[in-house]
């Protein structure tokens, strides 16, 4: 039931300075001291929540562009100056005026980058989390859009058989962590590359990975990957684009398949490299699969039968990279761009 | 049976002179005089056919490259110098040792340019020909390799619904024709580009095009996508590949694909061309898939048996461009790379 709203609090949160062009800084965005009711406005279906993590995600610098004002979809994915950045986070109910939230049920899904969020849930936008055996902070990740980002990509668009070869870009960050973790449980032979040589070691010590690289020490990706692939690669589970692309493209078999997650590498460029090697698209008879949890959560519920008694044997290892507090969440962000987060970027905003 | 050996004839070949970079030119090839046999080795499983039609295809260019030693794939893949260049074609069965073809028997698939052919047929290389009400060249393309090729591309790799917006590069050409109408059968708004006038009239008066433009003409191929699809592409069959697939990635929708057929554009290109407007695979969630027609025999009964009443019935229009003479086989090829041919290419090497 809504209260009546005579309390308030202060509301800290993250606001879009501006439009971001090349790499974004912490001064694209400032803290900004806001007051929030706290209780929902009577009648309506809204749910205000308290924010307990943030999700640190690539794709929020696609939202941070001047959006193109003839396209209604660039509109829409953009962020707007002057108002918080927005993402998925794990939050607790304060007051609710939906039926299907009463206060202090915990859910997952997408909130402001603020203390306080007035939500308006959908059955594709908030989840209510039923499983608290396991750590909270795992609803950003593991356990939100992250996890379900690896499962969509590797079982559905990857369609592995045991055996196969599988490369991994950005092999320790969130989703990569996982990826490499479903092609071992798959019988496929391994691959990633990081941008550190903790991150490599990382890769092969704690999350199974047959082998790994340094890209930031490989003068020709290509060679780096005819060495780790002398066969060829099956499949590419993509999150960087740009050279990486190209040189497995080089190196990919016939009837390859790539499932292009996220393109890091490029979203911060005013001008994308040029890739020289799609014409390996036809040679090869790759299929190369751009694809979105976010359009994927009726998958969801099968993913947590998947995913919940793995976390619960201890059988997948899952490194989280948490910054403290919300001031800090602007430069974890701008962190995923240079490679400082291992394992999992989140932002803790307050005490569980 | 094999009958013992004694006659034999002059077999004209068109020969490949050298590897070729760039583009191919007439003196890339020769013509040479050989002798054959008129019958087969005695206790083999040869047949000795005589070829009435073959097939111009671009995909040839790929193959008169020099290969990569290292690759096994590429060298089984490249013409050998010296040798007579191969693709598919129309021929009648001479001379047999194979228990499945008896001479007389009619029948489409790989053959040497040449004359007289000696094959081995397998299940997924040679076809006999069991309809001739309907003209034996068609083998070499309608109901053949192009055929099958349209077919396979258009109605599993596009996975069309009725209203999409489809796009086709090279619309005239042999496999760009087809596409057209299968596009226009299953209820999609379809428009295609080509390389002059003439093809477009051909475009919009023959084929059932909904509009047509010569991209020789346009200076920014985006804005000419962007005028045709005001509301962006839902389908790209792709032929060309290079400026014309950048251009496309800029306008397709959310959740489109791209069936990959070839990339013409590119065969001759000592570098080919870079590619910037790839982030939008990620971006649009879009599939991109190489697929080519040769791995796709399972499906050639099925495909008859769908097309040959449209045929019959003259509810398909398909247009042929017959140079005359084996001799003139060299530069029918070579004009696919120039745009010279309207429709389908092939060369009458006899008469039926």
């Amino acid at each position: 039931m809504a209260n009546m709203g005579l309390a308030t609090a202060t509301n800290n949160q993250v606001i879009l300075r501006d439009y971001v062009s090349g790499f974004p800084k912490e001064s694209d965005m400032y803290m900004a001291a806001t007051t929030v009711d706290l209780s929902v406005p009577v009648g309506s279906m809204t749910v205000l929540v308290k924010n307990l993590y943030l999700s640190c995600d690539p794709r929020s610098r696609t939202r941070m562009g001047k959006p193109d004002p003839s396209s209604p979809a660039s509109l829409a994915h953009a962020y707007a100056i002057g108002k918080p950045i927005t993402g998925f986070g794990v939050c607790k109910t304060i007051d609710s005026g939906h039926p299907n939230f009463k206060t202090g049920d915990l859910l997952w899904g997408r909130v402001g980058w603020e203390e306080y969020s007035l939500i308006t849930p959908t059955l594709s936008s908030h989840f209510k989390i039923h499983h608290t055996d396991v750590p909270l902070s795992y609803y950003t990740g593991l356990l939100g859009i992250t996890g379900l980002t690896a499962y969509v990509g590797f079982y559905e668009i990857c369609s592995s058989k045991k055996g196969e070869t599988v490369f991994v870009s950005a092999a320790s960050g969130a989703v990569g962590q996982l990826v490499g973790q479903f092609a071992k449980m798959s019988g496929c032979y391994v691959v990633g590359s990081a941008s550190s040589k903790e991150k490599v070691d990382l890769l092969k010590t704690k999350f199974g990975y047959d082998e790994a690289f340094n890209y930031k020490e490989e003068h020709d990706l290509s060679a780096a990957l005819k060495r780790c692939f002398p066969e060829g690669i099956d499949i590419y589970f993509e999150n960087v684009g740009g050279k990486m692309l190209d040189a497995v493209l080089q190196n990919m078999r016939t009837n390859g398949r790539i499932a292009v997650c996220g393109m890091i590498s490029q979203y911060n460029l005013e001008e994308p490299e040029g890739l020289r090697n799609i014409t390996n698209i036809y040679h090869k008879r790759i299929r190369v699969q751009g694809f979105a949890a976010i359009e994927c959560f009726d998958r969801y519920s099968k993913f947590l039968e998947f995913v919940l008694p793995y976390i619960r044997q201890g059988k997948i290892t899952y490194i989280e990279d948490i910054a403290q507090g919300l001031e800090n969440g602007p430069s974890a962000l701008i962190g995923l761009f240079h490679g400082k987060n291992v394992g999992k970027q989140l932002v803790a905003v307050a005490p569980e």
